[in-house]
């Protein structure tokens, strides 16, 4: 598959040019290496999550079942076990700290879909549309508790620290983005202290909890922590790319999705600043009024292709991850180091 | 204030009876002493809980003070203050641990605003009338995050893993109570399951922090625990029995609401089973329906009284209180414990 891009040159020209998004994309940037290295340990991470999921009350392990069977690559926990083998971790903690932090992310997920009112998650019905609001804010506080229960059982206060702070962080990145909602003044800094929160808060700890029941240095486990939050910040910038320059197929969920719910995100945002007075307004009507036609939609992919604003996201994501792998530099080299370097590479790239 | 109640004789007489309340009532059934006794420590929890709520995202503040400032009495904060104190703390992480379990509780009141869609919470607009749904759960997370995070400061796993698995089963029981609402057929002991999971857990987990940190035996935990949960039954009870027969000025809620949206009691189950068909139907009606008028108000309550569902759900609370009071009768007699025995009269015959 390959994404056409139009940007604009200096001179004002218009010029298409085409990104190789999947088959002619590096031949390393893929997450096969990380799986393989991990799939013994994310056998019983998955075996724990089904039975964490467990409960009397019924609707519980179907909302939570449907969510997690709902085909994420888990690369949060994956992000853990690697980091804590990286780190020549030999114990059983880090199994039941990469189910916590995949049990924080389901959580975030049931919230978001209450808190955008989404009917659809990664191509299928969203739990809120099938069991409605109620039962997604309370299974998702279900599985917070749960996840809080497993750290506790990790027997690491560090962990812990780390990961209690990553779900503070989380919510105020939501309240954030919550509040720039609709606000076209946000800028871009703003926009990134809402990812790195909401988003890279996450994988930043995921990465970090790993080095952290190894023992490692501090050294050590802020090269984890700057690798985290930078591939967190990359991968959302591509998210947010591919709502605008994805397949509905590859993708998983509707493309254009981030426009009809009026998210203001980077495309958005480098759209509006570069856009001519008219243009702005466009944005403005689409944005706070909610402009969900697809005529808008089509307007708003031919003003991201003029103004490069996908183009320049992915750039903006390709920095990100440039400082993730520099993170990295530093620590010796293993099969984990070059697997975790390749998931930044397959973050950018990756169209599915 | 008195509170009028008739119940029904076995010779199906009903027979009217008046249950003081307020100014009649117990002069050891406050909570005066307790207060009392933890005002300085609670002036310490509500610094704490001032500066925890501290977020350079505005909104996080204004929602969070708007709940917290609202005239709750912070019972179950004290608890762990008294229960550490009475065991013999003299460290200062039973502020952080009562800290902890206000932001528990009033991340569990902001999200059960939304699934109970209430606009109104202790006789003011509810956060999620004036700040929407989206806030209500995103700083209802905030708060739960840094609840973990303080029990992280107060460095006791024992404590964690207390306070964590309350995390869950408070949601578990919310959950349950979503999956029992509108079910006629729910009988008495489904609903003291929903209510010591959704109310008893965090009661009973507040008050087993303080011997936990105490480094108390665990004859003296279990005795704190089954204390808390005992009392947490007894509260939720006269909460019910309130709603129906309270007034609205003392109770700081409508008298009401739980009818109103259908919400399935004790009162009401005990109602329905001891009901005739016609009787029942009119329930089944008005839970299942919504029937929200005055007219079927006052029938309920003209039920209520024919049944004697209040007295009777005021009996079963009398009948935990006493379980909670005799769980601390083996612990050595001390003005903590004379207090937290105060508490449970004070609980079952509070009226403001």
């Amino acid at each position: 598959m390959i994404a056409a891009v139009f940007y604009q040159t200096t001179r004002g020209v218009s010029v298409g040019i085409v990104i190789p998004l999947e088959e002619n994309r590096n031949p390393q940037a893929s997450i096969t290496p990380l799986m393989d290295l991990v799939s013994q340990d994310m056998l019983l991470v998955n075996q724990l999550i089904l039975s964490k999921t467990g409960s009397d009350v019924q609707m519980i392990p179907e909302v939570a079942k449907h969510l997690i069977d709902s085909g994420g690559k888990r690369l949060r926990p994956m992000l853990t076990l690697a980091s804590a083998k990286m780190c020549g971790y030999s114990g059983n903690h880090h199994i039941t700290l990469a189910a916590s932090v995949e049990f924080m992310h389901t959580a975030t997920l049931l919230h978001d879909d209450v808190v955008d009112e989404s009917d659809m998650r990664r191509g299928k019905s969203s739990a809120r549309k099938l069991w409605g609001n109620q039962a997604s804010v309370l299974v998702g506080d279900f599985l917070l508790g749960q996840a809080f229960r497993m750290m506790v059982d990790a027997d690491s206060m560090g962990a812990l620290a780390v990961l209690s702070n990553a779900a503070s962080v989380i919510a105020e990145g939501e309240v954030m983005q919550l509040a720039a909602a609709q606000n076209m003044e946000t800028n871009e800094d703003d926009y990134l202290a809402v990812i790195r929160a909401k988003t890279a808060a996450l994988f930043s700890a995921a990465a970090e909890v790993g080095p952290i029941i190894a023992g490692a240095e501090k050294p050590v486990r802020d090269a984890f922590r700057s690798y985290g939050v930078n591939l967190g910040v990359a991968f959302q910038l591509v998210d947010d790319a591919l709502d605008y320059g994805g397949s509905k197929q590859a993708l998983g969920k509707n493309t254009g999705d981030d426009f009809r719910e009026g998210k203001i995100t980077l495309p958005v945002l480098l759209c509006y600043r570069r856009g001519s007075d008219q243009d702005r307004a466009f944005w403005k009507d689409a944005m706070e009024n909610g402009s969900s036609s697809d005529e808008a939609l089509l307007q708003a992919n031919a003003l991201m292709e003029k103004y490069g604003a996908i183009k320049d996201t992915i750039s903006r994501a390709r920095h990100y991850g440039q400082i993730a792998r520099d993170a990295l530099a530093p620590l010796p080299p293993s099969a984990h180091k070059d697997a975790l370097l390749d998931v930044v590479e397959f973050c950018i790239s990756r169209v599915s």
